[in-house]
Parts: C-alpha cells; sequence; structure tokens
C-alpha cells in the first residue's frame, strides 16, 4: 500500500461522508459534549506494521464513551475469567436502546443482554478490582496507555463531572442491577468507575492503535507486545459486531461489516482483523447515537478497500 | 348496631378468615418485617359516630407501608392542587406489580401510571413541600395524628432503617423518575421521605379511624372537624378501588367491593362510604403483596354486612 | 324529578358539551364508521320507574361495538358460571390500549387481563355456547330485546362487514388467544360471533334502558322482570368502573365517577346504581377511544346531578 | 486435506458431540416433529471444490424449519431489491424468542426487526412472488434443488399438515403484519407458502451443499455457476451471525463463530467463508430451539480446524 496514495485516498472519502454530519445532532444530553463543533470529522488508520494513515480531525482529544466498554470488559476478563463475568452479563443483543432498562425486569434471571448496553457495562465495571475507584480505573488506563504509547491518556474532567451530574438513568440501570443481584459493591463507586471511563480522553490516532491491537488478537503491534489474551480480542470483536453499534448493530453489520464500537462523543473504533485498526471521530450522532458521518465514511472506506468481514 | 353482637360476629369472622394465613407468607424483602408471626390477624371497625368495634390483634402495632401513599397524596394534593399532581403522575391502574419499572421507560410521557405504585408514590413524595425531610413528613404524621387523636404516632425506625437498606430497586424507580424530569429536588432526600413516610406504625384501630375519614369524605368524626377537602377524599377512594391493592385491585374490587389499600406490612385500610372505616393487620401476604387473611376477612364481613358499594 | 325541567337541563348540558366534540375524531379504522357526523351528540337517561329523558340524538341508530362487551359477558357468566369465566380472562385492568397483545405474551398464564379488552372479549364470545354462531349471537340479541322492548334490534350489515374486512389487529389476538389455550373451537366463528355482537344496532335510548338494568342489578324496571342475577350485574357494574373507558378508566372513575361503558362507534353507557340507566352517543373520539364531547356531558351530568359512586 | 482421517475426526468429534442430546428434547409443538429419535446425529461438511465429508445420520432426510428463512429471503432478494425487502422487514436482533410478538407492536414503525424470526420470515414469504402459493414455493424449490442437485426436493406433506394445524402462533403472528401494512396480499395464502417452505425435507448432505454456496458467495461449487449474487450471500451470512441461531446467536458468535442457521427440526446450516458449508442433523434442542449436540459438534469443529470468523 502506497502511503501517500492511501492518506490521499482517505482524505477523499472524508470529503464524502462528511456531507453527512449535517443530519445529525451532537449529543445533548451530556451539556459537555453538546458544545462539539458537529461538523467535525477524523480518520485515522493503524496498519498491521504500526503505519498510521490520517485525514482531517484525527489529532482532535474526544471521550470514549461506549468505545471504554470494550476495554473495561478487556479488564474484567481478564481479572474475573469468562464464567465469572458471563455469569453476571449475557452474550446477545437487545434490539432496544442502550440506555433501556425495559429487559432488566422481563427477562429471568434479571442480568444484562450483554456487556455494551449501558446496564451491561456498568455491571462490567463493577466487575473490575481494586481497593479504590481510582485504582480500579488504572486498571483500564494502564491498558489504553500500552497499546497506545501515550502515558498521558487521561479523564476529561470536564465531561466527566457533566456526566455524573446528569447520569440519572445510569442510576436507575445501577441500582436495579443491584436489586438483582448482578451489581456487587459499592454502586456510588461502580458508577463512578463507569463515568470516569466513559469520559476517558483520546484521539481517532490513539483509537485506531487501540482497534489495531483487537485486530492483532491482543498484540500491541508497536512492541509485539501480547497486552490481552487472543482469547478476550475474540470475544470482544465477535461483541463489536453483534452489539458494537447499540440498536443498529445489526445494519451496519449488512452494510459496513467491520466488527466496531461506538461512542457517544462522536467515536467509532474497528477493526478489520489481522489487517488494521481504524479510529474516526464525527461528533454529530444519528437517532441511535452513531456518529453519521462516521458510519458513512466506514461503509465508503470498508467497500474501496474490501474490509468487510462476511 | 348492637355493639356487643357485632364484636361478636367480627371475632366469629376473624376466626374463618385466620386459617387463611397459612397460604402466605411474611414480607421478606423488608428484613425487619419478615420477623412478623405470620398467623397474626386484628380488625377494628370505626363507625361514623366514632363507635370503635375491634376482634384480635387490633392494638398491635404494624407500619403503614404503602397505605401511607393514600396520606401523602392527600398532602401532596392539598399543598399542590389537582393539576400540579396529575401532571407528574396518572390516573389509571397498570396491570404490573407494583414496583415494576417498563412502564416508566414504555408510556410516553415517563410519567408513573398512578399514585399507588411505588414509581408513583415516589414522585408524590418529591411534591411534598418542606424546609426538610423532618418538616415534610411531619405534614404526614400531622394529618396522622389529628385524625387519630394519637400524637405519639412515628416512625419505626427499625423498619425505616430496614427499609433504607434494601431499597435498590425503589432506587431505580426514583432515579427513572429524576431522568425522565418527574422528579424535582434531590432524590436521595425525596427516598428517604418515602421510606420513612412507609414505615410510620399504627393499630389497626387507628388505620379504622383513618379509614372513616375518608368515607366521612374528609371529615374526622370524633371531633366533627374537615381534616381535607371532599374532593380529595373522592379522589382516594376511586383510587383505592382501582389501584389500592395492588395488581389484584380488580379482583378485589369484584371480589369484595370495598375500597381499600394494603400494605406490606399486612395492613389493609377499608372505606365504606358515609358508613365506616376499617383497618386490618394481617401480615401473611398472597403473591401480591396482599394481606391473605386479610382480605379473605374483608370479603366475608362484605357479604355479611352488605358493604359493597357495586 | 319535574320532567319537563330535567329534558331542559339535559338539553343546557348537552349545548355546553358539544362543543367538545371538535376536539375529536370518528373512529377510522372501521371505514363504515367513520363515516358518521362527528358534530351529533345525543343522550337518553332512563330512570328507575322507566321514566325517559332525552335531548339530542337519541333515536339515532349506532352500532354498540365494545359497549357489547357486557353483555356477551352477562350472557357467558349465566351460560358458564363464574369459575369457568374467570378461568379463562382476568379481572384486573391493564393500562394498555384496547388493541394491546403485549401481555398476552408477557403475563404468565396467557390470559387477558380483563373482558373489556378486545382480547378478553373476544374470550368471551369464545365461551358463548350455541349450535351456530347465529344461536350463539341470538343468546345476546335476545337479552337487548328482552330488556329494551325492541324485538327488531339486530345487527347493523354494513358495519359488520366493514369490520370484518378490517379486524386483522383482532385476528392477531383471537389467533394468539388460540395458541395460549384460551380459546377453545372455531377462531374464525369466534371472531365472526365477535364481529356481530359488536355491529349490533341501537339508541340512546335503548343504551340507557340497557344500563338501567344493570343499575337494577339485572331487572327490567319496564317489566319487573329479572333478566339476569344481581351477582352478574356487580360484577359488570365493577368491571365499567376498572376497564369500562379503555385506558382513560382511572381518569373517567376520578372525574366522573359513574360505572360506564364506551364503544369507538360513540357511544356509552353509564350505570347509576339504583337511579338510572344512561345512553350517550357523540361519535367523536379521543385519541383513547372514547367519545369526547360523550365524556364531557357525563362530567357535567353528574356534577349537576350528583351521580358519582365515590 | 486427508478425506479418510478428516471422515474419522468428525466421526470422534460427533460421537464425542453425541453425548449432549441428553441434554435437549425433540420438537413438540409440532407433532410430526415429536416422533424422531433424540439421540441421533449426523454431519456432513462440504469444501469448496465439492467434496463431501460426512459423519452419522448425513442421508437422514429432515425437514428445513427455519434454516428455509435464509432461502425465502434470498429469493425475495432476488425479485424484490434490498430496498423493498428491508422497507419491511429490518436489520437487527431481538434479544426475544423467535416467535415472540411484543416488538411487533412496541417498535415503530411495526415491522419485524429481522427476517429470522417467524415474524420477519412470513414477511419476507409475503414478497415472494407468483401466481399461485405453489410457483412462489417453486422459486425456493428451485433454487434449493439446483445447488444440491437433487431434483426430488421436496415438501414433507405430513410435517406441512402438523404444521399448519398447530400454526397458531404464527396465525397471529401474519394477522398482526397484515394490520402493520408489512403483509400485503392474502394472509392465508402467505401462511400457507411459509408452512411449505418450513416443511421441506433435505439431509445434512445437502444441507452442507447450500452452505458452501453461501461460502462461495453464490456460487454453485458442482458446477461453477453463480446461483444468487454475491451481495445477497453477503446479506445472508451477516444475519446468520447476528441473528442465525434465535436468541442464542451472540452466544453462539461468541462460543462458536461461525455464520449459522438453526431450525427446530435439528438442522444446522453453517458457512465457513470460502472454504466450507456444513449441515448437521440432531433433532434434541435446548430450550432456545437450537440442536444440543449439533451446536456442541460444532463448536468442537470451529476449534479443531480453526473455522471461526472471529
Amino acid at each position: 500500500m502506497d502511503i501517500e496514495q492511501a492518506n490521499e485516498q482517505l482524505e477523499r472519502l472524508r470529503l464524502e461522508a462528511s456531507g453527512e454530519a449535517g443530519k445529525g445532532k451532537v449529543a445533548s444530553y451530556i451539556p459537555e459534549l453538546a458544545k462539539e463543533d458537529p461538523h467535525q470529522l477524523g480518520i485515522s488508520v493503524c496498519l498491521s506494521d504500526g503505519t498510521i494513515l490520517s485525514a482531517g480531525e484525527a489529532q482532535k482529544p474526544f471521550t470514549l464513551q461506549s468505545i471504554s466498554k470494550i476495554f473495561s470488559l478487556i479488564v474484567a476478563l481478564c481479572q474475573n475469567g469468562q464464567q465469572h463475568v458471563f455469569e453476571r452479563v449475557g452474550k446477545e443483543p437487545t434490539g432496544d436502546p442502550f440506555n433501556s432498562i425495559i429487559k432488566l425486569e422481563t427477562i429471568k434471571p434479571h442480568k444484562p443482554l450483554n456487556p455494551m448496553i449501558n446496564a451491561g457495562a456498568i455491571a462490567v465495571a463493577g466487575m473490575i478490582q481494586g481497593k479504590s475507584v481510582q485504582e480500579r480505573l488504572d486498571c483500564i488506563l494502564d491498558l489504553l496507555r500500552r497499546i497506545t504509547g501515550n502515558p498521558h491518556i487521561g479523564v476529561n474532567e470536564a465531561v466527566y463531572c457533566s456526566e455524573k451530574k446528569t447520569a440519572a438513568r445510569n442510576r436507575a440501570l445501577a441500582w436495579f442491577l443491584k436489586d438483582s443481584g448482578v451489581l456487587a459493591g459499592d454502586v456510588e463507586e461502580t458508577l463512578d468507575l463507569y463515568f470516569r471511563h466513559c469520559a476517558i480522553e483520546v484521539t481517532a490516532e490513539e483509537v485506531a492503535r487501540l482497534g489495531m491491537a483487537l485486530a492483532a488478537d491482543g498484540v500491541d503491534v508497536r512492541t509485539g507486545d501480547r497486552v490481552f489474551p487472543a482469547e478476550v480480542a475474540r470475544i470482544c470483536k465477535t461483541f463489536m459486531v453483534t452489539c458494537g453499534m447499540y440498536n443498529a448493530s445489526g445494519e451496519f453489520a449488512i452494510d459496513v461489516g467491520i466488527p466496531a464500537k461506538s461512542g457517544v462523543a462522536g467515536g467509532i473504533m474497528a477493526t478489520v482483523p489481522q489487517r488494521m485498526g481504524i479510529g474516526v471521530f464525527g461528533p454529530a450522532l444519528d437517532e441511535k447515537g452513531n456518529s453519521v458521518a462516521g458510519v458513512k465514511l466506514l461503509a465508503l472506506l470498508a467497500k474501496d478497500w474490501e474490509l468487510g468481514i462476511f
């Protein structure tokens, strides 16, 4: 692949996709996110040899939001093992919005259907071990810092505070989980950890590196180090296909066909097995919570570069 | 009505009904309630001239639990008016268990269907005004003390603490209401008020007096004083018919036919318009949360004394 | 009560209420009903001595629609007894729209929550005995003819055909009931009976007479004959309070307070125990399916004449 | 791959998996299926050069049941195009049982979430064009006969009749779809087509050939002929991952990781892109409707032969 040519292609597709931004809106329920310019669009691709391709706002920091659910799951699986984790959270897509509470009541036993919906991710946060919220958060931060090579990755305090203040629905989910016995330990502490890991700040380029580590089955391609087991990578990629794009995951799988996880700050992390990790940032969201221009850009890229896994 | 004869009748019916207790179980989700002897059964009837008839454990203190929802509603209506209250809580029965959260998400606008389910009663608690939780609680206590003539009515601290500790589901409901904009003010304070008014301790005799005040359209028959408006009494009696016995209200209306409100401590307050108030205490509950022997006793009494309103 | 004066009062209230009609719409899902003039409003009151008061379109024929559910229930109860009937249909209000199918799946056992929603009424139709649909229908017609004294009461064929053609949702409900074992016998025959009894044509005056028979606990006040047991009348009146006005029953109970059953052709049958039956016809419906002007008129009348039972 | 060795491996894994059969039950809701011996287990693998490997009951005829939903979808997509089809049926997994009706009412617009649940497949059947049910069925049969090279593939009449007689729930779904406008045309005819294509009889070997055609992106590897477009194959494989194994699809994707579609007669068709098609037959089902021994056998095979796509 000719790097210069590839960068040009990326920029061309980015321009084509950026027109979609007008169809979406920045997330408004977290006031701090509502301040973003909806017309931004950046993409970064990390190849299997660590080469980075970029176009647009690839260096603009944004918060991981739901993308962080993949990394809290990795930590929880490494710390507790599959059996422990999947006794408390399921493996099934839901067909419901990411913040829905209905199935927590209707499905017996009362456990969240998967770790990508908010209820499931809160349950996962509850399984991350450590003596304090900070120590538990550090498990996630360490993983992200190691893969990206950026020791300064941390929490955006303004977004974290904004999120914490407006998190009534997530509190409802957490207390329901507590009532169901899914959540052990202190509810407020687990929520605090959840809000913090959602507010971890990264760039599209860093997200591309994270996606590449998943594509490489848990190996950091910069160093060749294994950072998490291949089995855990496989589980995450599967969840990215079945539940990664909220209740538009099925559509994205058909229309784009790459394992991906989105966040309401406008980020998307995509993973093309063995070949590449992709980070996208486009804060205008569709009604299901996915970056409109980001989804379009991945669709164009998947078609041009034949990235679909199906 | 010959008082002595009536007391004998009450005792006879009480004995007949008490056999039902074996079919139920004391509430277990509030540990303090689980300690009650399930075989207790007491009844008290307050006639329109203030005469009290009693049989069995009519002087045994128990906590109001959901019966208190009627009195928090009276206070909220008196303080805020119907319009304000019913913009935040509906008037419809639900067909769902009292602690269900599903309809909070499925029904638009997201307001609780009625003030007798937990979500609705928490919303009502949020409307009770005062500078502190204690001041807000006092509004309810003052009303109860005035009608019963017992200035010592207060909160059972052990039950309150037990309830507060195990109230994860109610917290989930409250935070959902907060998210929906139904609940203004501090969530924890409103929950605290809710737990406290549920833990107010009374006897069956006192409950009979409370029921008589409703039967007399808001007049305290001991003193002849009006304690709340007739319109408010009418609203409460209607809710007692359509939603007073959890999701067995329809069945109770057909099988017994008296406006009534039950609580999970085993109490039932029934109101025969103009004629009498009835307090029952029988802590063994059926699966919907109503006193099994209490329901049976009211059914027998309604038939013998022709108390049904339909 | 001075008859002339009462008629004048009725006319005055009718005029006041008729302004509400503009806020509603005639039922459109049954094409034949969509042809009605939405501004019509008629009322008839049948007193306990058989005297009839009327104002407006009291002689205009309209179809019973859901009002007929009361009479199919009467027939089913008389033919099968309470135990048989209530093993197949519940006694609880639902909080859901009248044609909802959700609770048939979510509630175990899978039986309709009450006989006033469509699913419940179809289950009731399935219990009406006879060698043919016509014979089963005649059981209902005979009852209506006897009480009204009109031997010509019958089915409006145009409405019946219109209803049968557009009844996909009701077919879905019926087949779900078949699957759940609630509906024995031939599904299409039971649906046919259901569509036919919904399309029975009456006038507001006749509905008033039907309501009076319920008010008189099953006695036809014209002849003094008992036409159905008092126990059955009591059950019907209770259902009219808890579930008679679709998922606005709770609101109607509070705002008006009279047992009543509405139909989507714009009719309402109300019953003031011992005192009177009321028939209303006003085809413009609110979004829950109740006559807007009819509800208003009953609210005005209940207030003026103090008809509320609570 | 050494064929003889591979056959031996298959037989060894088959024996290991067959012990699982005792944990399941044959489908009982279709009486004809209930007659099967639950201990059968057969597997056939079709390689990309057309070579067939087999073990156990690979020649035993069984009915496709839900596996046929893939082929009715292929026909519907070829006849109508993606836009037409996906306006009437969605692309999202549901988290609900295959015969659930709830989301048809709760999700707006009222269209089935995907073509793999019963409601979605009935909607798809409604889109298959032809002058008669037979002609519409022939579109599916022709496709199956062409790929398998077996011109005698047809409907098992006993199963079809059994299915038709006991299909109340599917009728409920179909009539709900009719009511929602999703289903055009005659409901009974579309149901008839649906029951017939579910009752098409095949062997595990034939299913393996069908799976290989999907693996080869729509090319029949026996003849080299393209039998359906690559784009359609891609869509089907994606649905097989997200919704192919009922509401255990997410779990299967994680635990096995091969696109697969199961049927309640105990069949599973799996597709390893480019490499192979797999047909399994094991009639003992788990509670979600998947062959217990079949799932186990695929899990063992996927691990041994490294077939997972994630």
